[in-house]
């Protein structure tokens, strides 16, 4: 029995991981270990109530999985992609959850769950995570970055995260790397995002087939050309095919030319790549550590080194965990 | 004799900015107010002892026109244009001073004159400057920015100088915007100094005066094309030249793709925006303002607001008090 109660009587913490289409919780310890971990679709459709409803039920069931109740619990983090202001505890605004405006999430939370909650969003909370927990342990700067559909970011300065006035910094995957470029989804010209995300590598492969080019890609999708993601292409070059290498080459090449932005701006000590492109290993990074090392000033680039996020699956709800530990740690 | 001794009695700081051509000292007490201030010019030819002489010299003879001796003193600021670091107090190379090499500045003024002494690089030291006695004053975020010959800049975050893990931080002249432009003299590709600066508006109006374009800067310079600066180009718009005020207005939206891009990173409470292309006043700044209010997130432009550095000429030598200042208080 002793050996049962001894990890509950540390303060726990809960992670709530809203996205457009799965809500993920778990329960972590401030180690970062998961304790237990649940999930459930995301009712979007059918507006805020019935998503908050979602929220409180997979939280309770996340907490009964660990054997534990609300009042085992230090803090609570919750995010969701999109617009949230930290410091008021509102999301105003979610991409993929519609009718989603100006939510008082933490206040919810809070209010229905009786523990002190923090909002954050995705990509600033697996700052924090890898920080505490992963790639970043040890660090006081660092700058965490998405691979993802999108580029997102998040900035750690002096060993915590970095917010700005009002909660937004850390977009950088919206600077402009090409000012002759395409405009990007946010209204910006030649952002990041728009030459180095996965949404512009499947891009590119559509635009190279629709001019001819040759690749075992179209036939992965069955000739369907609107089907093609990264993962398609990714897939493509690990059976050696020429085009699909190029395509992911050319992003790693961008993907560099950002970090180069980074390290003459942060001089970091870590620059940690988290999402779904970081899985490309070599294919994506090689490319990119090259146009670090011909580019960057020689005190940023011996400072820093290039690491893969280690949170993987768990990024999300382990970096709302660290988010709320760090949060509880500077309100005591 | 009482009013001559109270305003002496206050710990007073030292700013010394050794520039390629002058060393400018001042005594500035903790508020910003000039008490004296001294010039010499650097012998830089003669190499780095004549230079730590004449730096020096110029520092007793400002304090002497003060009124002070060291003892007056709580903390010395001296910074130069190139690569320092703020953790050992060494000069590692400036471009404009032939020889230098790793020298210990701090070391070497600390000791021949007995005062507490900071090393900075002048666009950190101008940041900083801004933030205690100019433009910047109440904020807790802020980029400084310095349009001249080339693009520097310095970060407040919380109220302190972010430097990075090697004092290297805050390159954002050397941040990519146009990935398929200009080589930089940095060894980057399309930085935002080959866009925005004094020498690339400069070197922008000898391309298009080659070309053919009818203007009244080639009189300006008595037809010799390589004597053309930022300043030429600024007297012929000022005058109602078509073409020089068609090149400065795209100056300022190059300058204003940069400003999307801090301000989509760093969420700030201003931007501060110094150095001899900042004189230029609407006919640069409106551009740029045009390209931040269409271009940067809703919640960071609402944040923002850009300013005119207010420290003029000052600016070198207040910064570098005021990094004495904060220094000194880090330190006790």
């Amino acid at each position: 029995l002793e050996l049962d109660i001894e990890p509950k009587s540390e303060p726990l913490l809960l992670g709530i991981d809203l996205g457009g289409t799965k809500i993920l919780a778990a329960v972590a310890n401030p180690h970062g270990k998961v304790l237990a971990r649940e999930y459930s679709a995301t009712p979007a459709q059918k507006g805020p109530e019935a998503v908050v409803q979602a929220i409180l039920e997979t939280a309770h069931r996340t907490l009964a999985k660990a054997g534990i109740t609300t009042a085992h619990l230090a803090a609570i983090g919750v995010g969701a992609a999109g617009t949230s202001n930290p410091h008021t505890g509102i999301i105003s605004y979610s991409p993929n959850l519609p009718g989603w405006k100006d939510i008082p999430l933490r206040d919810i939370v809070e209010g229905e769950l009786g523990v002190k909650t923090f909002v954050g969003n995705d990509a600033n909370a697996a700052a924090l995570g890898e920080l505490y927990f992963g790639a970043g342990r040890g660090a006081r700067n660092l700058v965490y970055v998405t691979l993802s559909t999108g580029i997102g970011g998040g900035i750690i300065i002096d060993g915590k995260l970095y917010t700005g006035k009002s909660g937004a910094a850390g977009e950088v995957g919206h600077m402009t790397i090409d000012v002759n470029g395409l405009r990007c989804r946010c209204g910006n010209i030649g952002c990041w995002e728009t030459l180095a995300s996965g949404t512009a590598l499947a891009g590119e492969a559509r635009r190279r087939i629709s001019e001819g080019a040759k690749t075992t890609i179209l036939a992965r999708v069955r000739g369907d050309i609107k089907r093609i993601t990264a993962q398609t292409v990714h897939e493509a070059a690990r059976e050696g095919d020429a085009l699909a290498s190029e395509l992911i080459a050319q992003t790693g090449y961008y993907a560099g030319v950002g970090f180069v932005n980074l390290i003459n701006i942060f001089n970091p000590e870590v620059i940690i790549i988290g999402g779904g492109l970081s899985n490309m290993g070599n294919m994506l990074l090689e490319p990119a550590m090259k146009v670090v090392e011909e580019r960057t000033f020689r005190a940023g680039r011996e400072a820093v080194r290039l690491a893969i996020a280690q949170l993987g699956d768990d990024s999300g709800v382990l970096g709302l965990a660290a988010l709320a530990l760090q949060k509880m740690n500077e309100y005591t």
